[in-house]
């Protein structure tokens, strides 16, 4: 299978931690292509076809068909590969990962997102950018913080005693944020030692 | 086990209609709480503790403990009830169920959430409203219906051919989508045989 990826892109990000988590090895089991996403490589009608939404990542399977969406991509690895479990395995931690998940996705990845989207330079020419709801999701974002950092003075990690992929997409999030100025609450001191943690496994630096 | 609900939310009613898929019985098997969110009732003390987002839906265990987030008490209702699957069973088809959910959620549900978060008389006072991008959503909102019309051309369902989690989200959607003036477009023929479809179930009701 091939990968259609981005290293500047925040979402690709995701799956290429969730891989590394997995002990795959990319290069070898999973042949990895780079698209030029400032050429905007992902709209021309050739890439459309693997992705009518015009993102990366992509997975290309053995058969042509192609599967879109970060999460979903992890869904299909996950699936092939349930070792180490990175969406839960009993039904009550299956829940427990993917309120996380939903939580940290919503109120953080999009947060971040939109206010990059909205009050970057590096958007202005690509969409209609809305500066004061950039604004309006950076303190989102923030205040989210302060849900996590909550939470990480009772978990060692977000969604309980195990590394999940709440933890991947918050990773992301939070990584993504600095392009947008948005950086962790001084005081958030359980999230600062999460982020720590987190960023010091090797899947991190993939 | 408990469902704490609210009949006028849009998120709850995801939560609902996949109850009534899996034939499990609202009343028996599941009993309801009704919540006031329009008097906050999803914001005291006492509520918080089951969801600290201050939400519903949320699912109280009989062990006491909560799952908030209506995709995460529906993956939980999937693990202890597999039949029928609306997420998927092969690696493909998980992976295809949470491509186009994930598509669906991003890029309808959360435009329509957005349109109407900025744009309504009725959230006026309860968040700092950006109607500029209130607009931009309905916009989005309304070209991602034009995707759904296309694969449904192509699918009898969003994910294929089999009824799953990416039409509960879509219907919830599209339906909540009339309180802000969200509308199919005229055009979308095979969005509207599909939504006549999805409508006719018994669970749509739920």
């Amino acid at each position: 299978m091939k990968l259609y990826d981005s290293k500047t892109a925040p979402n690709p990000r995701r799956t290429r931690i969730f891989i590394a988590e997995k002990g795959l090895d990319i290069g070898s089991a999973i042949e990895v292509e780079q698209v030029d996403i400032n050429a905007l490589a992902t709209r021309t009608p050739e890439f459309l076809k693997k992705n009518p939404m015009g993102r990366v990542p992509v997975l290309e399977l053995d058969d042509g068909s192609h599967i879109a969406e970060s999460i979903a991509i992890c869904r299909y690895l996950e699936a092939l590969h349930p070792d180490p479990p990175l969406f839960g395995t009993t039904p009550e931690e299956i829940a427990r990962v993917e309120m996380w998940h939903q939580r940290v996705d919503y109120n953080l990845c999009e947060r971040v997102f939109g206010c990059f989207q909205n009050t970057h330079d590096y958007m202005k020419d690509r969409m209609q950018q809305v500066p004061e709801f950039g604004e309006v999701c950076r303190a989102a974002a923030v205040e989210f913080m302060g849900v996590l950092d909550e939470q990480l003075g009772r978990a060692r990690f977000i969604a309980g005693d195990r590394y999940t992929m709440a933890d991947i997409s918050a990773l992301m999030a939070i990584d993504f944020g600095r392009v947008a100025k948005i950086r962790m609450p001084d005081d958030a001191k359980n999230l600062a030692r999460w982020h720590e943690e987190v960023s010091a496994r090797p899947s991190a630096s993939a």
